[in-house]
């Protein structure tokens, strides 16, 4: 295993808070060492916000990861020289740069110049340009590391880990985009996930209902009998832990949610809105199905905080360990599955329930 | 004003975790003192529940609720005498007991011989019959109490006081169901009870999105822009202050919600997800916009919890304090407005913005 490693950090729109979280965070040596921090952005406009942070800490510009020392905080400029900062604004300048340090930063992670990815908040819509037409980072990376094959969004705090089965699509759409297939399709992502990079051998994962109440047996919609528990049944079959449908509400008020491993939310809004108003502030956004480890914070931009250095820096946090962990998980998993023992052999042991399962099963 | 009080209290489902939290509280006489408290049953079935949580505390049968005493629990019984009790059973006897306690509670609350109500908990399937064939209780109180007129579920707690645009209905119907005229009513109905009800002089309402990210300028639906933000702009005029869209995940992951003194979800699960995440199992129940006050605990029948004792009494307790609190609140803006002052002579005394406002203006 890799002793040390280097984490790359995007810079996201440098009007908003993230240089601000980003800066507060890497102002404690002790949160990265013994690894390589390596900055994607501009060194002028990191200069500019450590010194409105007044924070002591040591930027040093680098021209290639590779030149970025164990212990210590890199910057590669990835922006032109007089990239203008408008705290608290969208601006067309601020989406190219944050695009710029994305792109650079991907590279290099495919490259295999950096290990992982901790990505700043972007303003999706000043970012869109010719080279950038996707809703978010999700859809980028995706697109860069999978030729599109779609990975999952995964929130994950230390109470749960929240994925949902749609993304951002309207309301009305929604009915039809939940197809069995979709459901199956995010369920073995979630699944495969849990065991791959969260280290979970057998993962328990809980399916919401679409409608009120679960749809009470039919009375209030139909989806929960006709797409949702085949669906369920057809996991459980393929040897997946999955249960539900469960009524969205009563789910996050007792503790039953906490008996899960994974939750699979039906929508964006059924998902993210119990697990932004219980993470505290402390939630990260996890790209997972892809071959590279990214992880973000769950807040946006925050315009409004700008300049008042008041921006809580516990969810950047949260995604740079985060990023760490699953890269770890990873090589563990795989070290553990380089050469599996075949079946045979395992059969004579006893009780199979408590070995590892293979890989071949997931 | 009256100083004490008939605070009815129906049974509920007997199958259920109902007489357990309604028993719990009765056992303090400091909850209830000095008010008469007349519990809607089967004596019979109290006495059973009773003898199981082991409790200390006096239950006298009467036969009206002319006769029930102050400082004390009377029961009046509603069910046939051999009423049957199947504990954490769905029955349709535990129905029909539920239904006839409801009914006899609902017409000593019409006739003025109790003061307020608090229900506990139905099975919804179970208590349908001939003559009664709603949702659950409100649209039943709707019926008795306004005609058919619909009032509004508000679900209380000390964190927030959250109403749904749309109630028990298919995802799939959603869209269509949801129209600015209906924004509108629900909006204003929510309005009127945080004056009437929770005697706040000038309310603050937050209109949640019905898309992601409140429909991203139109690119993740059209309802934002078609018909919230009209319906918003309608209501401001008419001298409500209400804002919105907000999308719905970010607005309870910060404090922002507590900048409100009531929120319009619009839907179901959008409104009952954070309420019941974030209520910590002390939410109630409470139908505005009728005549009369009713509330319940948040909660439902709980059969896996019965005969263990560790149902959580809080709710049922707080349903309790909230219908006396509310009757107490409308009795004093009653009071307030029996002889309001004619707007002329408001206008001599100076800054307007901290006088009571007019009834006609609400």
């Amino acid at each position: 295993m890799k002793e040390k490693l280097k984490i790359g950090i995007t810079q996201g729109d440098i009007n908003s808070i993230s240089y601000e979280v980003i800066l507060k965070n890497l102002a404690i040596p002790e949160l990265y060492e013994p690894h390589a921090v390596v900055l994607y952005g501009s060194p002028k406009v990191a200069a500019y916000h450590k010194k409105n942070l007044d924070l002591n800490l040591a930027l040093k510009t680098v021209e290639s990861a590779n030149d970025a020392a164990y212990g210590a905080v890199s910057v590669i400029n990835c922006n032109e020289e007089d990239v203008k900062v408008d705290l608290g604004q969208a601006t067309k300048v601020a989406g190219l740069a944050a695009f710029q340090a994305l792109e650079k930063a991907c590279a290099d992670l495919k490259a295999g110049l950096i290990d992982v990815l901790v990505t700043g908040p972007i303003n999706k819509s000043c970012i869109q340009s010719e080279s950038f037409h996707f809703p978010g980072h999700t859809e980028y990376l995706e697109e860069v590391f999978a030729d599109g094959q779609p990975g999952l969004m995964l929130m994950v705090c230390d109470k749960m880990r929240v994925a949902v089965a749609t993304g951002h699509i309207a309301i009305d759409t929604l009915p039809q985009q939940l197809t069995m297939d979709l459901i199956m399709q995010k369920a073995r992502l979630l699944n495969r996930s849990l065991v791959y990079d969260f280290a979970i051998q057998r993962p328990r994962i809980a399916i919401l209902a679409l409608n009120p109440h679960a749809g009470d047996d039919g009375l209030i919609g139909k989806q929960e009998q006709e797409v949702l528990i085949p669906a369920i049944e057809q996991l459980q079959q393929e040897g997946i832990y999955c249960y539900g449908p469960y009524p969205a509400d009563g789910f996050f008020s007792s503790d039953k949610y906490k008996l899960f491993d994974g939750v699979l939310a039906m929508y964006h809004d059924q998902g993210l809105i119990p697990f932004k108003a219980l993470s505290e502030g402390r939630g990260v956004n996890f790209t997972s199905g892809l071959p590279i480890v990214r992880t973000s914070p769950a807040h946006g931009t925050a315009y409004d905080l700008v300049g008042q250095q008041t921006a809580d820096e516990s969810s950047f946090r949260e995604a740079f360990y985060l990023a760490i962990d699953v890269y770890r998980n990873r090589e563990r998993y795989e070290e553990m599955y380089r050469h599996p023992l075949r079946k045979q052999h395992i059969e004579q042991v006893g009780d199979l329930s408590d070995l590892p399962v293979q890989e071949d099963e997931i």
